[in-house]
């Protein structure tokens, strides 16, 4: 059997036999603390859209990292870079480096180390490392918790979905939709107050159907998400429209929304209102059903859907 | 100008001007200890021998990694690997994993997890995460110390050289030489008894001609090699006289050899000879060339050699 008759998830199920992973981001007591370590490669031809600057490569290769650290609810540390490129000018190479530094910085992380390598395609590895009292899973979302989530969907997947089509097009890099597909943000400010509330927490970077998925199969749980509460972009709707999208697939199964998903208590979540932006789409169920309920109170199954590597490109193609 | 007019080395010498790197691995104080953290990649085209076995590759990507450790007198506590490869059979694969997972258990390591993602060539990345009071740096050399060696040099250089121009030879592979080209093992055990007694350390697998300039540049004094102190096991000896090779060239420029090279009191390697076996190759010296000094008493400057990434063929094939 090849691994893409398999695909990534069914992959870290097999793994999982005979490896303790599970979360976003790996945790080994030390001392009173908890170390948070996680690892994220990016690949040109998978992760690294064509549009992209060199300065935008940099700044993602430490945001998605930060996003898994984020999602345990910790602070980050110290960032290491793998490096492997061809030939690139020293330039480029410097611009990519300060870069990491810089998105380091601003979230108070040292960026410490690393290797570089001559390799065909460009392909940066990093590893993260954080610090927490007590690292929020996704195994923990009881059955009446409210579902939320840090920021609006969609905008991330149908921005790379439009830049894919177009190749390398300037002007369009207005809107700034696109600006969330080729530069986002990690939630780690939100994360870190985040766990002082929530009961679980993921990151959706791999879509928000999956990460759903993630947290009721974790916490042995089912999961209602009422669609028309799903927050959508102004911006990302219109452009949705004009490029002739389903702005519902992408908000649903969509990569590339670097937010937090969380289930967390009603008392605790008018807490949390108060103090970040955040959107309650739906709540933790008894049964173990991952439903959708639209606008008329018509009830369907959320697929899992999502991107995974090894899959095979028909199946890509649904996200 | 472009990456392979500049060389691994000099990189590493221009990202030092804003980026605080330059050890075997980074080091950040955490409470009373100091956390030890490492990422090395390795790569198809550049790292891995056609005759590796997947079980021997998920070796090397720990003990790469575990050797930097051990270069910092640290212990290794947490290893993560970032995987990209070609579609391969889910076995092969699991094969690999689960070498990873032997080898980090070999050396009382807990292997946390990574990521998986598809690519064209086999890339793995691995991050190790240690612990140590107080890490052995490169640059703490005094005047006067013995310069010493773990283990005997040049077959993992000799044997690599062999099975690259052979190809795919598995009668060859009965001679134990080549099992240091195939299966390295990293001086864990040996850093951690060392780091209480040595004054600077670092692993030799870029060659030990690099080593001794980087302990000798960091630390800003001179070292002297007696060149028939070298360790050389006999059937490394045969083995390159069979082959018409220069066992000496493989010693001293050659790289993959996983020893540990150190600076030590006399005081303190009288103790250590009796604990460890370790070789004496030279002296610390005030004036700050790098010589060796052969048999005949004849001195000569050590050049640099050894492997660097980004560098053109011709310099490669030096070592």
């Amino acid at each position: 059997m090849m691994l893409s008759e398999i695909g990534e998830r069914r992959i870290i199920e097999e793994l999982k036999k005979f490896l303790d992973i599970g979360d976003d981001a790996a945790y080994i007591r030390f001392g009173y603390k908890y170390l948070i370590l996680t690892t994220d490669m990016i690949y040109q031809e998978t992760h690294i859209l064509k549009q992209m600057t060199w300065e935008q490569i940099g700044m993602l290769i430490v945001t998605v990292n930060l996003s898994d650290i984020a999602a345990m609810g910790a602070k980050p540390v110290a960032f290491l870079l793998g490096y492997g490129s061809p030939d690139i000018s020293f330039d480029n190479f410097k611009t990519l480096i300060k870069a990491v530094k810089k998105q380091c910085e601003r979230f108070d992380t040292k960026f410490v180390g690393g290797d570089t390598n001559q390799t065909e395609k460009l392909t940066l590895s990093g590893t993260l490392i954080g610090i927490s009292e007590k690292p929020v899973l996704r195994s923990n979302a009881r059955v009446g918790d409210i579902v939320a989530i840090t920021g609006d969907l969609g905008s991330a997947s149908l921005g790379t979905r439009i830049l894919m089509k177009d190749g390398v097009n300037k002007k369009k890099l207005k809107n700034p939709v696109f600006k969330k597909a080729l530069e986002p943000e990690p939630r780690v400010k939100e994360g870190l107050i985040l766990s002082k509330y929530v009961n679980s927490m993921t990151d959706i970077s791999d879509g928000l159907s999956i990460s759903i998925r993630d947290i009721a199969e974790s916490s042995n749980v089912g999961i209602e998400i009422e669609l028309d509460k799903i927050p959508i972009d102004d911006r990302t709707f219109n452009l949705a429209i004009e490029n002739g999208e389903d702005i519902m697939k992408h908000a649903l199964y969509g990569e590339g929304d670097y937010e937090l998903l969380f289930t967390i208590n009603k008392k605790n979540f008018e807490i949390i209102r108060n103090i970040l932006s955040v959107y309650k789409i739906g709540r933790v169920t008894k049964n173990k059903e991952i439903a959708g309920v639209d606008s008329k109170g018509v009830r369907f199954r959320i697929e899992r859907g999502g991107y995974e590597h090894f899959k095979s490109k028909h199946q890509k193609e649904k996200a």
